[in-house]
């Protein structure tokens, strides 16, 4: 028996608005932790991971962990009938193979219940690590989505650079270039405001505007948003929700030879194994935070991260862009290792 | 020559808006009663019928019965036009072909006139009983637009049962099943709120969502509409307008096979002529109110409200759609018949 | 170099809004005088006329007369990018091929720099002379909009009549006719909500409300929009740029034969060459305050403006709409003649 109530039933509405159009198909993975999912998108580039810890809901009983495979999209024109001030009850039977969503008005006048069947979806668990990042910003989120939505008119790539001073997003297209920076801004009259930026190192990132622009749906689940970028790693777009948990969104960067010196390039690929030379190698170490969401039950397949191929670049810039990002199960099942190769 | 002024011209607005996608060419009839129309739809499954009394308008003369015939369309682009706020006339001469709708704005600053050619269309009346209904719902006309557009996000159909306690809304479709309880509530703050049920006797009747939806366009001509049921009638959702008449839709009800238990669906059909058998037999006596707005030069044809013979039911659900109300005109004149054969 | 900066930068978005779907590509002219534009649409029939005088900008510097083409749908994309409160600077250095954007928000935190490439455009230089007009109407914007837009659901002209006593708009299409008179009204609350009629001579000319819907665009600049009218010229719609100049659409009038007497229409068809008779022949003097925004550079080219030739009439109307606006360059530059043969 699982069973999950959250008076602020909107909440659940928002969740699934802001990964619905990313994830067609995924598990909800439920355990006494919490609520949580992990689904790569369909062009396997980018990477969703939700929690929803227990403690933050009205009411969380969970007897054995379970994972329910449900398609979002149609999950989420379930929840869309809920009101926005209706409690919202989620649950499910041992080895049913439905699941039932329940809302119910605040006046307790109406009460609405939604049945759906379960799928079974091949999980693809990756241990996703907490590493250490070179910059970390922190910015009002409706302010990055009006950012990502103003570059994608002009390019269909952003660059991210972040310097002590301030975070600058760039694109370049048929009609023009555009460089956008927010400076550092600490002293604001409301927290939500504020863009705060700690960097150990100046990074310069590219990144598909496509997935930026869909990370930026979960922009009514929290004020601010917190970007995470290394120089070898996916970049981490996270939403906090309040009290409960996150959503978070990783994307693989664009990898690029260097456009300002053609000498450099030439050197660089006369080198023997050109691409691979500018290929990072990523090894990370698994996530003992997410390990305990996860279902000893499943399998945990490999999966590549990939990022789109279809490069809108200038002739000068030459993409190389076959990064992989793969999880391995060691023996002991406890490391894995996402690389690139 | 008749012609009728309306302060409150918004409303004619928000009339035609309400029925001109259900209706394309309908005539209106215009007596010493009021300003009326009765016309099916273009499938001739639903029917709808309009009344605004004379006392309504601030100015009403109608020297004898005419019925204008009109586009429905073209008379709501006409009325578009008017300001929320405008005066509405709409007049037309003894044996003119037009009709013309005046707008004057509050300040009578602006004054419009709008002339358009009238139609010849063959009428269509169906007396149209008072009937004894076993349940009437009455409920918020927002609370209803809701549920029947939420209902249509999961299936076709919706199966409306009453009981004391409430009345329920169901349906089911490719991605699961949905209920929507609302509980009988009369005790509320404001007297549009109230969820009021009376009813004789239980009663579920299984109708297309498509109709439903086109019926609660009529949501902003008032706060609340009313739900008449009867196992053996086509359903009446009214919306009143106030001080002025009403807005009243019918549907007739999709006829269909016992599902919980395919022995006694069976033992029916065997028993000679089934599909005979599970149709109700309708005959209704003519409406006397409605009497006097009908053009005594008008023949009134045979018509048939057909449901919708496209199903998309599940398979152990066999629907018998064979359903036809006609109203048949005795020698006198006077007595309409509407049965199902 | 070429430098201006302008508070009040949503003010620019608007005027973009308001001409970038009527004219695909212009040069900007740019003078000690403003930054102006003078443009005729895609099928040479409207001329939009838009001055921003220099002393309304916050900083403006112009070293020398330059003429930038632009793409306006491109340019309205960047400016689109710009906050409603944010200041833009629109600069371009000498002889450079580009033009940058710059928008800054209010509290300096957020600095977006946008350039794009400089088109080479064939300027096409009309001098357009101040007219005395027959009859100029100042009316609420919104009012206008409404009913360009209420009329083009029953038609595509307007026969816009002035009287002394207000101005009546009128269409006849498939579906009806429409007549929309507002009057004269200069008692009102706000300066902004009047009706002010100048008139010498009562006037009557028709338009195709395409063009007029396309004007009524620039409706979020200004609260009045001024319709000035003489039998013999273009219609201009003005919309004032509160102290800084004007967006001015300029439409040559439909030419129609009589329909009210088919004799009338004959004997003038008889007369040799009958279509020339219905043609106004217009002679234009230059106009001498849009003289200094000119590059002396530029060759003032002949421009036609001709009125759209896919008539839409009822089979009783004929359309003479050959109207054909020239300006010739005389050997000394300075006079400009518009006419129509």
């Amino acid at each position: 028996m699982f069973e999950l109530r959250l008076v602020q039933g909107s909440l659940l509405k928002k969740v699934l608005e802001s990964i619905k159009d990313l994830v067609n198909d995924a598990n909800f993975d439920c355990s006494a932790t919490g609520f949580s999912l992990q689904a790569m998108d369909s062009s396997h580039v980018a990477l969703v991971a939700l929690l929803l810890r227990s403690e933050g809901f009205e009411h969380y009983r969970c007897d054995r962990n379970i994972s329910m495979g449900m398609n979002l999209g149609n999950m989420a024109k379930m929840l869309k009938c809920a009101g926005n001030d209706d409690i919202v009850t989620i649950k499910a039977d041992d080895g049913s193979d439905c699941v039932t969503f329940m809302f119910e008005s605040p006046t307790q006048d109406k009460i609405s219940d939604f049945e759906m069947k379960l799928m079974d979806i091949d999980s693809e668990h990756l241990g996703i690590p907490e590493s250490e990042y070179d910059a970390i910003v922190r910015m009002p989120s409706s302010e990055f989505a009006r950012i990502c939505k103003d570059l994608s008119s002009i390019g269909d790539t952003v660059v991210i650079s972040v310097t002590k001073e301030g975070v600058k997003f760039s694109t370049r297209g048929d009609i023009g270039t555009a460089n956008i920076v927010c400076r550092q801004n600490t002293s604001v009259d409301k927290p939500e405001d504020a863009t705060i930026i700690e960097m150990k190192e100046m990074v310069s990132l590219t990144f598909a505007l496509r997935y930026m622009n869909s990370f930026a749906k979960a922009t009514p689940l929290a004020s601010q948003v917190t970007i995470s970028l290394s120089s070898e790693l996916p970049v981490v777009v996270e939403y906090k929700i309040a009290e409960m948990g996150y959503v978070r969104f990783y994307l693989a960067p664009k990898i690029e030879e260097e456009e300002a010196d053609p000498y450099v390039e030439t050197k660089s690929k006369a080198q023997g194994k050109p691409t691979a030379e500018t290929k990072p190698k990523l090894e990370i170490k698994p996530d003992v935070e997410m390990k305990p969401e996860v279902d000893s039950n499943m399998d945990n397949e490999v999966v590549e991260i990939k990022p789109e191929l279809e490069s809108k670049m200038e002739p000068e810039e030459e993409s190389k862009t076959d990064l992989d990002i793969k999880p391995k199960k060691e023996a002991n099942g406890e490391v894995q290792v996402m690389d690139v190769e």
